[in-house]
């Protein structure tokens, strides 16, 4: 059925209605022509989402009855991607993919060896590009919820807020010994948990001693080396796979 | 240290010689401006790598002297990734980081909902651009084996094969019970292991219907629908973390 993402305020749920506005109307009333009584999911892009029956299609907007709430696809376990800005287009595609797996936030951060930098305009063009990315990446992969995309911000800003996560994993080539298997089996019950990936270059020396001044834990993702853009990818993917949220009933 | 991958046929044992050939030898003299004396990583491409001095620097050969053999990276556990052709460029991204994450071989097929449709010349070239993705993937993730990237073939032709694996996983979205975690932690002892992604569309009916008369395991992937290019990836990744082949000493 299809998926569409709507604000918050859009939904009214003491009279049980949503209204749907911008691209999404042009795209049900002139690509899928749908008519009155067809029906659709609508997301609030926050977990929750339900089945709406179509009623008023009007020029600028939907209006439709909500019908039933659906369970949510959204993991428990809420992962935040914070990327060193990596190189050419490589962002789009984590923000891809990283949505697509299951994270809740992307935040991209200026590191010792990051080689991008946007001036002003530049960024606010790749952030809103990067959210749009994130919306088309959700509504395919069936999620509820919109991963937040931050702005790029210089790294040791970030690490100010490093205390919210209940764990925080630093994929490192220096660091030989602790797994993600051994961090994850015994961590004990995690809500949060930030997954920090070097750029290109990885983290330099003094970046690594500030995360372990921080308590956070350097980790190997195995002999063979990934590149910036998949690091973050397979973690997130092996923290969904430990906490048993890829399936099942 | 750089790593180049030579045939086994330029593998002397018997007087500890390496013979580097090709792109790699320019690579070494010009880009590099390596001198007698200078160590590289050679690997025969099928799971072993050693060190290797540089002793004759000639216009199209290097020979070197072999000093050390090196621990494998290569993973136990050999997965084989069966992929629908997608269509695009997206064959290209499969390859690349399947061999980053480390699986041992890429069968492209045909399958019923497969829009691509190549002719020899083309499925030619494009067989050459995949492996020499796979080469350049595996000497930057460090590998010490190139998976082999097969021709397209019909996914019916490749079915025959099937009893070669110990486990054959079909991620399929009309499966919504059996996990990941359930089949791996069940399976016993696996050497080989196949992992079959349906194109775009997915699988159809009949093509479900023979993978389970041929005893292939339906899963899920969880309820966040994967696109065809990241299903793959994701179902590789955590194949490995589970047999513990992500790290550690």
């Amino acid at each position: 059925m299809q998926r569409y993402f709507v604000e918050r305020s859009q939904v009214d749920l003491a009279n049980g209605l949503v209204r749907i506005t911008g691209d999404d109307v042009k795209h049900i009333t002139r690509v899928l022509r749908m008519k009155p009584g067809d029906t659709v999911i609508v997301s609030d892009g926050c977990g929750t989402s339900c089945t709406v029956a179509l009623k008023e299609l009007q020029e600028f907007e939907v209006i439709g009855d909500i019908r039933h709430s659906l369970q949510s696809r959204e993991p428990q376990v809420k992962i935040t991607l914070v990327q060193g800005l990596p190189k050419g287009d490589k962002m789009d595609l984590i923000v891809q993919k990283g949505t697509e797996i299951g994270v809740s936030e992307i935040i991209p951060v200026e590191t010792a060896r990051s080689i991008v930098k946007y001036d002003e305009k530049k960024q606010t063009k790749a952030v809103e590009r990067w959210r749009k990315i994130a919306k088309e990446a959700a509504e395919q992969a069936h999620r509820d919820a919109i991963p937040a995309v931050q702005r790029p911000q210089p790294l040791r800003q970030w690490m100010n807020k490093l205390s919210q996560y209940d764990l925080v994993l630093v994929p490192y080539e220096g660091e030989i010994v602790q797994t993600m298997q051994q961090i994850l089996r015994t961590a004990g019950p995690i809500h949060r948990i930030c997954i920090a990936i070097g750029p290109e270059g990885g983290w330099d020396d003094g970046e690594i001693a500030e995360f372990l001044a921080l308590h956070a834990q350097p980790v190997t993702l195995g002999p063979r080396i990934l590149r910036t853009e998949t690091a973050g990818l397979v973690a997130a993917a092996v923290i969904l796979y430990e906490y048993g949220e890829m399936g099942g009933v």
